[in-house]
């Protein structure tokens, strides 16, 4: 196949909030980017085309052409639909690897979850780059994680490695089958949190209120204690070099504070703890990383 | 340098109460074994020396000559000593691969900690041949773990990833620094519950005693369901294929049943859950699975 003369790679991070799309160059560059509002009530169809064609226009844009592409998606990624992503109506029903293939009339694309996209940005380009093994934890909307080991990223046996939010917070029997972690600490979470204590501002209100020391704090603090509980063991389990937190809620300066010192004093090997570089960017950086390991070799 | 006539592998698995050691041949087949007690109160020096000068009569009684070894050890092993081992007086100071070494005149050691050498003999010999990723999860005397992933056996950044005889099981602050989790389930931790229940037989019997409904069954179930909110945490990080059990408290049915049955319902993704097949052995023959790795090559 002859190659374009400006061949061009491209990264989607679908979100149920919001759309990032970038187009980057055949070292995975970025030379333009843009986020849409996914409008997730409208459903799964109409955020993919918005998407995908906004994602031809910006490439237009840098004078170039798709040549592969990496998509990072909520939930359990397989070919013949996604699991464990029920934020979006239809998502769950996506080929998301052949839409995209029809829709950009394209042969290389991957695609993966959005945890384990930004764990791809993480190794290489980030702050995985010399730990081994890696723990990505993603404190967003949701509650996930993603694991590197010998420079890949962890998949599972059914593509489901890091899927945390499922975590038992309590021990009744029969178990609630939702995600009680996530029902304990998410940015979600949070703002139910922040609402039920008639603090302004949702999740974002109740850390700034919780600077202080009072109920708000406390409350708070419980909730980092139940994550930490459950990171303490992923942590026993992997004996990580470090950890990089990322998302909207891992942007708190008083959670990760909270969260560090809870692991520090109760693991016997404790890891470091940093903030990702990528702000809310890990997973689209990551989808391009992909695009540069999915793009035709130049012959 | 010349391999001697009938070459032979040495494995030994240390324990808190028992040494096992076993002489193979070259391909790792058993040729010999033997179990001795550990005496722990009269120091881990005596117990090193006991088990070594047994396994060479061992070695001498199949007609061969030691030519690399494999050993098992409780802890975190490193070349200057041994962590989180507390059972054995002296163990910790230990510098087990070059007291060996010098004690056998031998080259080729090498030393991990009991629960990796289980997976070994599991991803090479057993029940994790055609599973990946694998978690083994040790639940004899303590609790503690090992994961493979791809053929091989996870180490983590110091050595101790599968630790989680450590994990937390209340968010009481400042923490207890002890293993938590293993104070709530591990065989010592069933026979100390037997005991403050009334009930002979230690935790053989306590297992026994449960297989009626009852206050014994009941709280039975209340450690086991303790010891499966930990392991759903770690199954949701790794999404294993399959978990292999092994110890003596994993020997009992109803334990396994209702583990199985605890993590088959909560889990989205739930592994299959077995008992290995090497019943006290899993360790030993990993151990001289090692031997066969270490072995010099024939010239």
């Amino acid at each position: 196949m002859e190659r374009p003369a400006n061949p061009r790679l491209l990264g989607i991070d679908f979100g149920g909030t919001k759309m990032a799309i970038g187009v980057g160059d055949t070292d995975g560059r970025l030379l333009a980017s843009e986020r849409l509002p996914t409008i997730a009530e409208q459903g799964a169809q109409q955020a993919l085309t918005r998407a995908l064609d906004r994602a031809c226009e910006l490439a237009e844009q840098t004078g170039g052409t798709i040549v592969a592409a990496g998509i990072a998606s909520p939930g359990v990624v397989h070919d013949h639909g996604i699991e464990l992503a029920p934020n979006v109506p239809g998502w769950e029903q996506l080929r998301l690897a052949d839409a995209v293939r029809a829709h950009l009339n394209l042969a290389h694309v991957r695609v993966t979850n959005d945890l384990k996209a930004a764990a791809y940005a993480e190794l290489r380009l980030g702050a995985l780059r010399d730990a081994d093994p890696g723990l990505v934890v993603g404190l967003g909307t949701g509650v996930a994680a993603a694991v590197t080991v010998n420079g890949e990223v962890l998949p599972g046996r059914h593509g489901a490695a890091g899927e945390i939010a499922y975590g038992l917070t309590d021990l009744s029997w029969p178990p609630r089958l939702e995600p009680m972690l996530e029902a304990t600490f998410s940015g979600r979470a949070l703002d139910e949190l922040a609402q039920r204590l008639g603090v302004d501002g949702r999740a974002a209100g109740l850390c700034a209120a919780a600077e202080q020391p009072g109920p708000v704090r406390d409350q708070l603090r419980l909730r980092v204690d139940e994550l930490a509980r459950q990171l303490v063991t992923c942590c026993l389990l992997l004996d990580p070099q470090r950890i990089v937190l990322v998302g909207s809620v891992a942007g708190n300066d008083l959670v990760r504070e909270l969260l560090t010192e809870r692991l520090t004093h109760t693991l016997p090997y404790p890891p470091e703890i940093v903030l990702s570089d990528f702000a809310q960017d890990a997973a689209l950086l990551g989808a391009l990383v992909m695009a540069t390991e999915a793009q035709p070799a130049v012959v």
